[in-house]
């Protein structure tokens, strides 16, 4: 994760594949007058979690059994518990300006997958304020046990996000599997 | 405020003069699925102080003193501080739609000012979902005493936000002198 | 909900039955220092779900099917929608004092329920800092439709927040089944 | 960092050196029925802020020129900005749990410091729930620029959760030093 953030050369827009804008809030700007550092997650959480229901069939809630416009398969769709996240801040952000989120795949494996998301302001478009992620793990949604293996509509929308050069090592999952 | 909400007649958009769309937040919706109450409290903190910001020359922070762009007169904004407020909630918001956000103003006195929010969703956009608001005294961002009364460009924004048949009775200010 | 905290009376300590105390948090300061508006509706929050599942049997999750140390009978327990929430404030708090929450329940129907908080600051232990409180309307956990009548461990941990000259009367009610 | 979590050995309660208990809240939890993520950063941010509140004299918030118990070096001490944070999350905590948080310095530089904080569940003492922290620089609080060396009585303060063997390398304050 260093390497993203403190190496020679950040990531710019182009390496983004999925975007989303959100306008900022009173209260995520603390006592500093800035968007306090704890805000950055939850709109990681908010990008991430809006492309997994909208492209990947990952419904965070349940539905009630009398919708039946939602199939079985999605009913089913495990969830991702977050393992391990982390953020490098370069300059602020703060309201009542509008914060551009760009999503990105850096690690896909078997049954987890680690995203990066940079933070633009949309008043200084091309400086990189903040660059963030995650990795989440696939977990069975009753039992909260990793799956042996994300299902394919899940794993076909994670690889769009993904570089050409991703790591697909599986050798996350083999840590996980310890877990 | 219970005859805005409980009333025979509920709130329509046209109601409303001034507009902004939030995108909801993963951390939004509570262990029931759906935007958690406070969270509405929170919207109204945004659109009202992005309003003020905007279109009334209240600054939520003072400017460095190197920011020549800012005029002493900015500098200087009274801030409004939240004595009392107030939701109803009629159906449920969920993440991750958006969320559109009317405002107007419903009474206004010689230093404070009660604010309505109506919540619309962006999917079904006729439908009001909620009804909120509060009442802001401004005060001497020093002393953090009730000012005399507002300054004429915050006067003039919030009377652009009032219906015709406001009520300008000094009633409430009355009430707040004896804080 | 304004003859409590505009009235002649402010209601002390001794009117509360359950209490809780919250560390705040640095977030909960706003940009003027002061715990901003909507925490006070998080703290409310709490309190309640605290008391209804420590006392009254409502567990906030259903707990996973494999857990046998949960009868059938919590995990049915219905669920408490807000309905309407307001706050009174009246002087500050701030990060990082601690704050004292007091429950009492002010109006208690079939199958919904009034509860009032009141704010106390851990360093000043006698000033009422805020009052404020929501309807919790009991809907079933699927369908999320109001229950016809809360269940009896539900009600008898709920009186015993309430004032003698509580409010019985289910004009509420009447008002709540027509949503 | 990912040593320190990912390694071999995890901290133990031994290892931190200052303790701060939280009360978690409703709206901790996310739809998964467990406290979120970004919370933790929250938590990682206040009882980090409330050390140097109470330990090292840097108050959040500029005291109002009438209050005169405020000596001026304490007026101007420098605030924290957060330049990079990390969590490793290893069981999930839940509400109503308290949480439990230690807290010690890993690194300490000339202008800046690196502070880990581990959390512990109330209910069961001994199992480290999660690990994280962050890099706070020090800058005047008015042109936001690093300060050239933090003052003593905030060193003293942060020496004293300092581990005997200490990293006092200056290399994350050169590099800081290029921002």
């Amino acid at each position: 994760m260093s390497s993203v953030s403190r190496g020679s050369q950040r990531p710019t827009r182009s390496d983004y594949k999925y975007w989303k804008s959100y306008q900022t809030r009173w209260s995520d700007n603390d006592q500093y007058s800035h968007v306090n550092n704890a805000v950055y997650y939850h709109l990681i959480d908010s990008i991430i979690n809006t492309f997994l229901a909208e492209r990947c069939g990952c419904l965070p809630s349940l539905p009630s059994p009398s919708d039946s416009s939602i199939s079985v398969t999605e009913t089913l769709s495990p969830i991702g518990l977050v393992v391990s996240s982390h953020c490098d801040f370069f300059s602020p952000l703060s309201f009542p300006e509008t914060i551009e989120l760009g999503l990105r795949v850096t690690r896909l494996g078997t049954s987890s997958v680690t995203y990066e998301v940079g933070f633009f302001s949309s008043v200084d478009s091309k400086a990189l304020k903040a660059v963030g992620g995650y990795t989440h793990v696939f977990v069975d949604r009753n039992d909260r046990r990793p799956v042996k293996a994300m299902g394919r509509h899940l794993r076909r929308g994670l690889e769009s996000l993904a570089d050409e050069g991703l790591d697909r090592s599986s050798r996350l999952d083999r840590d996980i599997a310890k877990l």
